[in-house]
């Protein structure tokens, strides 16, 4: 589709405004409608698979001949098995737990007022990602869960992929009375459209989540007017203590850097306590090596095998995402957790030991959005945490951290309720 | 004090990173020991009355030469008195619950893994305010109680006093063995002072509360870098509905706008059901105008008495923080929900009715940080929800909504202990 600017300014301004619109149906739906929404929504991405397909096949042929690689056209790809996938994972968010009109909170004053603070739709989302034309799915489904309206933003080679779904949620949520502006498509591969979102649209999107490459998140979060829900980098790290079992140690360094090395939850730097070295440092530098893992060390490291490069400050710094990992060896927990205070990105951090003091230090003293004690870092994840799905990982401070899921794509408003008071 | 633009950098690089030193230090302390900070504190500030008074001394006498009015000289001048209210109001916060290392929520997964959410400290709080200097003592008791650092710049015309207050409190600080730098104030008028906390100092500040007048937010929320928690307008309402029981009614609007007419909680507009204007509407406009306000009515309303003026469709966003109050009737409750909708900002509204289903309806749809049944919207303050303080009312949809307390200043981080386990 090809639109001027002040088409783009046009079209952006409609979708906004039919969002909020939306918003202010979804506001009064209940959780039985919110999850009857979603049943009918998988059933009709079910329905549309033909012509989900269909739309699929014309912009796989598009990319093809703007010259896509082959790795690219996979993601980008749909097959049946992936459509039934996307309707299973909105059926599976329809049966998660509903947040929306909870009180997490209540108390009475003296006065006798009878105060809650209770779990409510943030409003609208705007949701900035690239390629994989079956996030649309799970994103719109997690939106609707938690009452709100969404304004999503596809890799622009997936456009007509992603308006076909939304095609089909719509008829699903138009089925059980609900707005088919409750999730929304911008139908615009320009780029103008994205600087709108990032704006705001005139206070309408009342929070941004990209999903992609640094780039995109780190244009997201430059730009952004309106909160956003994001991680720029995941450099986790393992810490093996000195009083590590060796055999949870390694099978923990190892998972958490090569189960997946892609996922923003895969060990980037591996730790090892300076009093545990002699014991630790030989058997896990030998069992990532021989798993296919290049490793850059510290001086130390280096000296336990040939195969070990030297780590540059650099590489402290750095998600590898790769089967690459940096080793060092520090002074104990503290050590650890000053390591981890510089060149960690508030992501995800892990410490082996069966040490229980030491452990509680470093889960408490180590300021990330996820600590662990004897776990794989690449428990990183929604899913993992029995959320059913996330729209991603947050390593901001404010309103969300780690997996954000429905819960996350909420906010609260206090409600009082009294019998005449008045303030003295 | 007169410093370039380059010592005026350095002298915030040297702030923000002595304040992310502090909060290091205070993220591992545990509640008893904020506690004894707090009282600590308090102490301190008594046992430094007469240098504060000196200083707060000096500050008028150099703000009257510079020609300031008297209402301003008020508000800038410490007494005897409120030297003791502040340190009395350090010791509320210091036995209020601590909310930091509160596991809010703790599941344990099918795989042994136990989850549980815990409250963590935000980090680095800046906080910008205007001539009343007491605002140093309330403001720093808050943020250490939730073991954050805090960086407070306020009125320049209170600085000499402010940074005797910041005396006294580092006192108390070192004396429990804590960083004085856990409470600093910005040591120079500058403006460009504002301008480099707006931006983070660095990726130092963590968020940003602004407390002051209209301009001073305005300001903050169009160039804040980082979060901010603050309401730009409190342009609250009161809906009394056709079953609203008329003493109730009466009591909750005249003080909903009339206890004090400045506050942010205070009532700006009252709607009154259609259905119910003929029993309602007259003594209500009646009482307003013998409680000497000033009445701005939609035509009905001005039927009802000589002394109402006509309404303009301004009147209905403006927040009068005067004894002015808009009145308008709309049809049920269904009207009131939409005009809230349109003009207001989302701070506090009140419903007046003895309808439990309206008053539910209400409460559901109205999308502000507090709503009420039949209670006064001057109840929208940290001490009357049970907070002890607060640092301001927030109306942004993420993180913290109404009345910020020290929960609003903790975030939460995800602690996972396991046993061993690896993702399959």
């Amino acid at each position: 589709m090809s639109t001027s600017g002040n088409d783009i300014d046009l079209t952006m301004q409609r979708i906004g405004a039919a969002a909020r619109s939306a918003a202010r149906v979804l506001v009064k739906t209940d959780k039985s409608q919110r999850s009857a929404a979603l049943h009918a929504m998988g059933q009709s991405i079910l329905a549309c698979e033909k012509s989900i397909l269909a739309a699929n096949a014309r912009d796989l042929e598009m990319a093809l001949k703007s010259g896509a690689k082959s790795a690219f056209a996979d993601r980008l790809k749909l097959t049946s098995a992936s459509i039934h996938g996307m309707a299973k994972g909105i059926e599976t968010v329809a049966w998660l737990p509903d947040p929306v009109g909870d009180a997490e909170a209540e108390w009475t004053r003296p006065n006798g007022l009878k105060i809650s603070r209770v779990r409510v739709p943030i409003g609208v989302i705007g949701i900035i990602y690239e390629s994989r034309p079956n996030v649309t799915g799970d994103a719109a489904a997690l939106c609707v869960k938690a009452g709100n309206a969404v304004i999503l933003r596809g890799g622009s080679e997936a456009m007509g992929s992603a308006l076909a779904i939304r095609d089909a949620i719509a008829v699903g949520l138009l089925r059980v009375g609900l707005p088919a502006e409750a999730v929304q498509v911008v139908p615009t591969n320009d780029r103008a459209a994205v600087g709108q979102m990032l704006s705001g649209l005139g206070g309408t999107i009342d929070v941004i989540i990209p999903r992609g490459g640094k780039s995109l998140v780190a244009r997201v979060q430059k730009e952004a007017r309106v909160p956003v829900l994001a991680h720029l980098d995941g450099n986790c790290h393992v810490y093996a203590d000195k009083a590590a079992d060796i055999a949870k140690a390694l099978e923990i360094v190892l998972n958490s850097k090569m189960r997946r090395v892609s996922v923003c939850g895969a060990a980037e730097t591996l730790l090892v306590d300076a009093a545990g070295a002699s014991r630790l440092l030989r058997p896990l530098v030998t069992a990532l090596l021989e798993a296919g893992c290049e490793v850059r060390g510290d001086r130390i490291t280096q000296t336990i095998d040939p195969r070990v490069h030297a780590a540059v400050e650099e590489d402290w710094y750095t998600e590898f995402l790769d089967a690459v990992i940096a080793v060092k060896i520090v002074e104990g927990v503290e050590g650890a957790i000053s390591h981890i205070g510089k060149y960690g990105s508030a992501h995800t951090e892990s410490i082996v030991t069966e040490d229980f003091a030491a452990a509680e230090t470093f889960l408490r003293e180590v300021d990330s959005a996820i600590v662990l004690h004897n776990a794989s870092t690449q428990f990183a994840d929604g899913a993992e945490f029995g959320f059913g799905a996330e729209v991603g990982i947050a390593t901001g401070r404010l309103h969300a951290r780690g997996p954000v899921g429905a819960r996350e794509l909420t906010t609260f408003k206090y409600v009082v309720r009294g019998d005449g008071q008045v303030r003295s």
